[in-house]
């Protein structure tokens, strides 16, 4: 574990549960990412920790910011970050909430539908738009399924509609799912999204960039490859599909920046076996699916743990929530083992946690409140 | 639609999305539960929706309550309930939240566990208990699997243990999971815990109390046995197994108290297809999966709409949250049909959204604030 987060929950003894996150990491991160993938501008993706002290170093360190919703372009705001280097990348917005971003200055706006586009032209005339298209998200452990993007006929279509229409039709993007961890997922989006590019051009559109979105993989129980594996990957494929025309190049990492800066810390509730002979444990935790940890849905992200009996004998467990409601077991089928010591009272930490924990956390459900969050 | 949620959209027209609730609804479908079971005392399942002019109107009526924290303790002690009317149903609890409820008066609490057994004597000396026995979930619409209750064999030991602990041995719970739609699921559970009810006397234990959990189902898309066919399936099977020597019973029904008694207001904030000859459309609201609508996970729930243009032609729909997580899709595959004229800005109604919505919102998920909450 970050022996800057070890040292900090040893001195404080936090309230359980809450996220520590070591914001020098996400400084860590952001520079492996930007070695690894020089010619591309990082835009952050707001959504896997809007906290201010994240958004805030990352604005020092020049990068760019991928906002969700409206409330996400004023977080970054907030945060001092230059409205030109905002990108409103949700395909789907109220019009109202795109043209405060526009009055704010944002310029920079998603769409993968005809009607996006004719409110992005009203509310915010001549603005920058990128189409995003289909990819397959094979390879992903939290794929995307088809409620974003649209095929390419439409997007060629809708890319000469939004010069029409006045706007900027400035690029093209595609996501390959998060936590993606196959570099061919991006290899075959790029020669997909170049052919389009390539067609566009030829029509006489103005396209000038590429946002290959994010997915790139944290490590969790489990090895994925190295930064700079899909960095290399990436780079061939587009020179590869460019050559030497290499458009402009925009990433959105979130999970790989904020990811393995955090961890959750929880109190063992229960230890429990459900008849006299069950060899499984019940392991039930402070925090769970509906408080924060929503993408176990599925088993999809399989948290690393870490307790205080670590090195003794461990036997199976099922992995729950501390909610009444069945929904919020975590791990029934990924073959968690855990120490047999483990018993109520004990603090376990769940590793790798900075990302897609906060935000997702239930108000108040079953009663329970959010977890803390400490940056450090 | 009830009308006086009606009559209030359209006198106020409230920000989106947000639950109205009437809470004489709530009142109705409290004697309505009474009328059709007079022997069970009826303890409002909390979890389903804390919110004060519940509490307050349920505790104005006579009602006990079954807290699933100590928060939720808390806000029905807020709302004027008497401790002794508060049951702390979770199996699951962290000692002090035992102490807690304790301190203030609660005296009766569920386990099904040892360690949990021996937290309740330590924290709770001299409290009821009651033991959650596993019992089958077909029929439900949101079963609760294995994740509370304990096999039979196991809770035979433990209830003797209880009073060894120098608890009284109180009672046996079960639960035949949520929007449960099959009338047998109780007799069969009730013929299950009658056998070891007798066992347990036999063998001078002195348990007095069924708890038959909740269950109970609302109507959403689909019709449903009314509550009068539950009723009198669960009092013939408690004759039929019990005799004339009928025990305490009791039922925690949460969603047939407030389900049916509230409508989320949503947003259409885009309609789109992801080609140009898809015949689906894909229809975006302000209220997805994260902001309150969890139940619609697997298509478990399926809420009814109503929309402007009711009675118009329709056609086949996707129907999706606003966030950029393709989780938060509602309904993909249950056949979901909207009027073709249904366009961004329209206001839609989800009916029967009063149980289990508001709790569930995530803080801030993609940066958007859990739904507003009016109750008339």
């Amino acid at each position: 574990m970050n022996p800057k987060i070890a040292a900090f929950l040893r001195a404080h003894e936090p309230a359980t549960p809450c996220l520590v996150l070591d914001v020098d990491t996400v400084e860590h991160n952001y520079r492996r990412l930007l070695a690894a993938m020089p010619h591309a501008r990082i835009y952050y993706a707001v959504k896997a920790n809007p906290a201010a002290p994240i958004l805030e170093r990352l604005v020092g360190l020049g990068s760019s910011f991928d906002a969700a919703s409206y409330e996400e372009v004023e977080a970054c705001l907030a945060a001092g970050a230059d409205p030109a280097l905002i990108s409103y990348g949700n395909t789907v917005k109220k019009e109202r909430a795109i043209k405060a971003a526009f009055d704010h200055g944002v310029t920079m706006f998603a769409f993968d539908s005809e009607p996006e586009l004719r409110k992005i032209a009203r509310a915010a005339p001549g603005s920058r738009v990128y189409c995003r298209i289909f990819v397959g998200n094979d390879g992903a452990e939290w794929p995307l399924s088809k409620k974003f993007g649209c095929e390419v006929a439409m997007a060629k279509r809708l890319m000469v509609l939004a010069e029409e229409l006045g706007l900027d039709a400035y690029g093209l993007s595609f996501h390959v799912g998060s936590q993606q961890t196959a570099t061919s997922a991006y290899e075959a989006a790029i020669a997909k999204v170049a052919m389009l590019f390539t067609d566009l051009q030829a029509a006489g559109v103005k396209v000038r960039m590429v946002n290959l979105g994010g997915g790139y993989p944290v490590r969790y129980r489990q090895e994925v490859p190295g930064i700079d594996d899909f960095g290399a990957a990436i780079m061939g494929a587009m020179a590869e599909h460019f050559g030497n025309a290499l458009p402009e190049m925009v990433i959105e990492p979130g999970r790989f920046i904020v990811g393995d800066a955090g961890v959750v810390e929880s109190e063992v509730v229960l230890v429990s076996r459900k008849g006299e002979d069950d060899p499984v444990r019940w392991v039930y935790l402070d925090i769970g699916r509906f408080g924060g940890l929503a993408e176990t849905e599925g088993e999809a992200i399989r948290y690393a743990f870490r307790t205080p009996h670590d090195g003794g004998a461990e036997g199976p467990v099922t992995i729950a929530g501390p909610t009444c409601d069945s929904v919020d077991t975590l791990y029934e089928k990924s073959n968690y083992r855990l120490p047999l010591a483990l018993a109520d009272g004990d603090r376990v930490q769940l590793l790798a946690t900075g990302a897609y924990v906060t935000t997702y956390a239930s108000q108040a459900f079953n009663g329970f409140k959010p977890l803390a969050e400490h940056y450090i």
